[in-house]
């Protein structure tokens, strides 16, 4: 896996080199800048998935799988930048987010108008460029033009799909039911498919060209469900994660107000009284610590905690059960099974 | 060119029903009506160029190249819908522009959180959902493997540069020195060259599968200044236009301080307290329709209107008479000749 990684990370740096070179003309400076923040972090599940979906159909260790792999993290650079605007988030992975980055780069230099205005509009195109450049290092990863061709209809798919969970996600915060399964039906599409079935896939049709009936067996089998128990474990850090490793502050999504499957189980399960305070403090942008406390205790006595920690080892055992039919190869099976782990048992 | 607009609006009503269809899910419909609302205008003058590109360069009528020509249409709406949420603009062809719409169904339907923070949202969803679109709509165009793999590095550096322009237009309007040079530099990379010069590129590339020195010269003699000389016109419709006719209230780009090619001639050429009262009452949000007279009379009594209207003309010759010497087709010639004047003597 640490030489899955720096594979990655070597593509990467030779891409985004290229198309911004760091020594380049220091007006776009600050775009490469806060580019690198973006990428320099980040579990590299996306190109795992992708890489070992190219290994189980019998794809070899060629250079080009590794370009291919990198560039699900551009489009997941671009997403989280043009997320944190959406929500006017402050934080990312412990620093600032881009456009805060570039609101600060406004105030510092005393430039005219409005600072604010400045950074979104900046984080708008960086993010822009980087869903342009993931395209772009997909097609021009050097594998063979049919393994591409058969594979970018899935790669058009997933894109879509990801701006329409995402849309999804903005009308189920607006005036969604909040329901257990609206809140799953959002998570899959706004992030478990791109996140993990998409990038298996891809990296499935990579290898063999097609999609054969237990690659999509695979895809839904194992991969929708790891893409589940992947958003259930988002859920929970979200509430009990730690700041220290999150990068974010404590209950930052209760804050936010964030309708995830967590807060739809315990509003079902809650008293009606622990219910409106529920609703009441959720979403509070002025959310404190006893707050964050209050809304945990009642998340913890629901049982719905621990109903989400269930339902991730029951989506985990049915994913592995899955992924055990599968002709895949016994190195990727190994692989694929501890990535469904790490991604469903992580910190940050 | 009834027949080519034609064409171009079937190609694009085919693919945007076929990636969100109208009868679809209900929840995706708003999606679909900004889309339509986005792409339901326009001069096509892109798709234009690169289909006369393409026929310029020997290419026969083939289904494939409306298609190809009309994604351009798909990039420009995305541009136009972010341009929107950066600029923060209420209207767009003189009805509400994509933000404002998605604020307005929000607050109309009595929805949770703000419904301006939805509108943004769901608009810079929009922009990515049609910048993915164009790029798929482009490869997808039915045209050879061969010649869309020969104009994809154009087609990929039309879309990088962009962003980048429009980046330079944020930097410029925030600390820029605001000279000609400097305001021509950021029209022609913002603008210029993904309204006329790369469409042209790419048509002629498409048709002969390499860029020949003559090309070059074209894409340099007639589409670099045809879109410096579009701009400028531009520049003079954002002041002087009339609002029936470009669907924005008079004197627009003034209220929002947009430091153009026609503003630095005007700065350049003010006498010390005409040029202050420019810097005093550009970019003034509540600009009244005696300030916007104030300023037009300042811009005019400078000699500044005349002189951008002259450079229109220079301009214009200038291409025409490269265009004169590239051997396109006679059709072609004639058709690349009436677009340009098109461009430059707009009133929209």
């Amino acid at each position: 896996m640490d030489t899955l990684r720096t594979q990655v990370e070597r593509a990467l740096g030779e891409f985004v080199e290229r198309r911004l070179p760091a020594s380049g003309e220091s007006e776009f400076a600050p775009l490469r800048t806060a580019a690198d923040e973006l990428l320099s972090g980040g579990k590299r599940l996306r190109p795992a998935f992708c890489y070992w979906g190219w290994r189980g159909a019998g794809g070899t260790d060629v250079p080009g799988i590794f370009t291919a792999a990198a560039s699900l993290e551009l489009l997941q650079a671009s997403a989280l930048v043009h997320d944190d605007v959406m929500d006017k988030s402050d934080l990312r992975r412990g620093m600032p987010s881009a456009h805060r980055r570039f609101q600060a780069l406004h105030e510092k230099s005393g430039w005219h108008g409005s600072g604010e205005q400045f950074g979104e509009g900046a984080a708008i195109l960086l993010g822009n460029l980087l869903l342009i450049w993931s395209g772009e290092m997909w097609r021009n990863s050097g594998l063979p033009p049919e393994s591409l061709a058969a594979a970018q209809p899935v790669h058009d798919h997933m894109r879509s799909e990801l701006m329409c969970g995402q849309y999804l996600d903005l009308l189920e915060q607006a005036h969604g039911e909040n329901t257990f399964e609206s809140a799953l039906r959002v998570a899959l599409f706004k992030s478990g498919k791109y996140s993990v079935e998409q990038p298996l896939r891809l990296g499935l049709v990579l290898a063999a060209g097609e999609v054969a009936p237990w690659m999509d067996e695979l895809c839904t089998g194992y991969g929708t469900r790891v893409g589940i128990a992947f958003q259930l474990r988002d859920d929970i850090l979200g509430v009990f994660g730690d700041p220290a490793q999150t990068g974010k502050p404590a209950g930052d999504d209760l804050r936010e107000g964030k309708r995830t499957m967590l807060v739809a189980r315990t509003l079902a399960a809650a008293s009606p009284g622990d219910a409106a305070t529920v609703r009441h403090l959720l979403g509070d942008p002025d959310l404190d610590g006893r707050g964050v406390d209050t809304l945990r205790q009642i998340i913890d006595d629901t049982g719905a905690l621990q109903e989400c920690e269930n339902l991730i080892g029951d989506y985990l055992g049915e994913a592995l059960a899955a992924l055990d039919q599968a002709p895949v190869t016994a190195e990727a099976r190994s692989a694929l099974t501890d990535l469904a782990i790490a991604a469903t048992s992580r910190k940050t």
